[in-house]
C-alpha cells in the first residue's frame, strides 16, 4: 500500500513570482498535481502567477467558484453553494492524497491571511497530511510599493475589509495609527466616506496590482479612477517614534 | 566615474532561510557588501539566518546598537544615542554606494513592518538609489505555526506592540476579531493583564521562535515560561464567516 500524499497550501505572495519563497518556488517547479481557484471562464490570478514555472507533466485541477456576485453574501444560498463546492473539490484532493499523490494548492498572498485556501484546509487537516507555506501578504507588497514604512515604534496597525459596515469602518479607522483596507471593489464609495469621516482620507494611498507590471501607486485624493479592482489596497502609514 | 551603487533593504522573513523570497536569496548569495544590526557582543539574529549563504568574499559590516536596555526609551538620551548611531552607519553605507558598490542590508522580517531598517532608509532614500525587498513577516510565521488561519471573511486584524500602555492595549484587544501582539519581553505581565481584562486570554497562543528549529507553540493559558524572549508573538485567531 502506498504512502498517503500531502496537501500543500503554497503561498504565492503578492504577485511578482520573484517574491515567492524559496520553498514555494521549489514545490511549484516540482509539482505533479497543481490545484487553484478561479472564476468560471477566467485563467485565474494564482495560475497566472506561476506561468512558465510548472513542469510540463503537471496535472492541473482548476477549482471554479460556483458563485461570484449574482447572489448576495447575506443570502443563505450563497453559503450553501460555496459549502457544496468546497466539499466537492476537497474530496478530489483527499482522493489524490489517499492514492499517494502530493498536491500543490496555489494560494494568492499568504494562505492563512483571508483568502480561500483555509476553507480547504479546515476540511482536510484532520484527514490527510497537510503543510502550509506562508508568503508575503498582498498588503506587504502594497506598503512596499508606497516606498515608505507602514509602522514605526509602537504604532498600532489595523487591517479592515471594505465589506464591513460604514460605522465599524469609521470607528476602527479613527482609532489606529497605521491602516490597511482590502476588498474594496464595490465598497469603494463606502470606504471613502469612512476615511473622510475618520479624518484619514488625506493620508491615504491607493495601491493597485502591487509588485506586478501594471502596479499603480497614488495618493487617494489624487485618484480619479473609481473603477477600482477588487485587489486594490488602501494604505495609511503610521507616524510613530523615530530616532 | 563609476555608477552609484544601490542600498538594498533585504527582508529575510521570519527565520527559516527556506522562507525568504527568491529575490532576497539571490541578492544575499551574490552580495559583495553585507550590513546588519546586532547587539554588541552578539552574532546577530539577521546574520545568523544567512549563515552559509554569503559568498566567501563578502565584506561584512556589523552595525552594533549603542544602547539596549540600560537607558529608558523615554529618556531623551536614548533617542540621541540612537540617532547618532544611525547617522554614523548610514554615512558608511552612503560612502560605499557613492564609490559604486551595492550594499545588502539584512532585515529580519519585512523591512517596512516595524524593525530598524527604516531608520536607515529614511536617511538614504533621497541620497542614493535604494531598493526594498518585502518578506514574510514574523507574525505570518507565527500564525502559520499555530496551524490555523488568522483571519476569515471580514475579520478585523489588529497588531499591537507590548510597549503600549495597559489601557490602550486592553481597549484595542477588546475591539478586534483577530489579534497579534509583538515586542512582549519585559512587557509580559502587562500584556497578560490586558488580555485578561479584554477577555481574550483564553483564546490566545504564544509562539516562540516561529519557523525556527526551536519553535514552540502553546496556548498562553498552558504556558509556565515567564522568561519570554523578545521575539515571542501572541496570536488570537479571528472567527469570521466560513462556508
Amino acid at each position: 500500500m502506498s504512502k498517503t500524499g500531502t496537501i500543500y497550501g503554497v503561498g504565492l505572495g503578492p504577485g511578482d513570482p520573484d517574491l515567492m519563497s524559496v520553498r514555494s518556488h521549489r514545490l511549484i517547479t516540482n509539482a505533479k498535481h497543481v490545484a487553484f481557484f478561479r472564476k468560471a471562464g477566467r485563467k485565474g490570478q494564482a495560475r497566472a502567477i506561476v506561468d512558465g514555472m510548472l513542469p510540463e507533466t503537471a496535472i492541473e485541477f482548476p477549482m471554479e467558484y460556483p458563485v461570484t456576485t449574482e447572489i448576495s453574501v447575506h443570502d443563505p444560498r450563497y453559503n450553501e453553494a460555496l459549502s457544496a463546492f468546497y466539499e466537492e473539490v476537497t474530496q478530489h484532493l483527499i482522493d489524490l492524497a489517499n492514492s499517494g499523490e502530493d498536491v500543490v494548492v496555489l494560494c494568492e498572498g499568504d494562505p492563512f491571511f483571508y483568502g480561500s485556501f483555509m476553507h480547504i484546509y479546515a476540511r482536510v487537516r484532520d484527514v490527510v497530511p497537510t503543510h502550509v507555506v506562508p508568503a508575503i501578504t498582498g498588503m506587504s507588497g502594497a506598503w512596499t510599493a508606497t516606498e515608505a514604512p507602514i509602522t514605526w515604534g509602537d504604532d498600532v496597525l489595523t487591517v479592515l475589509m471594505g465589506t464591513l459596515d460604514e460605522e465599524k469602518l469609521t470607528r476602527h479607522m479613527a482609532d489606529t495609527d497605521a491602516l490597511v483596507v482590502m476588498k474594496i471593489g464595490s465598497n469603494y464609495d463606502k470606504v471613502i466616506r469612512a476615511l473622510k469621516a475618520s479624518n484619514r482620507y488625506d493620508e491615504a494611498w491607493l495601491v493597485q496590482f502591487a509588485t506586478m507590471q501594471k502596479q499603480s501607486v497614488k495618493k487617494l485624493s489624487e485618484t480619479t479612477d473609481h473603477g477600482t479592482p477588487y485587489f486594490s489596497i488602501i494604505v495609511v502609514h503610521g507616524q510613530g517614534r523615530r530616532p
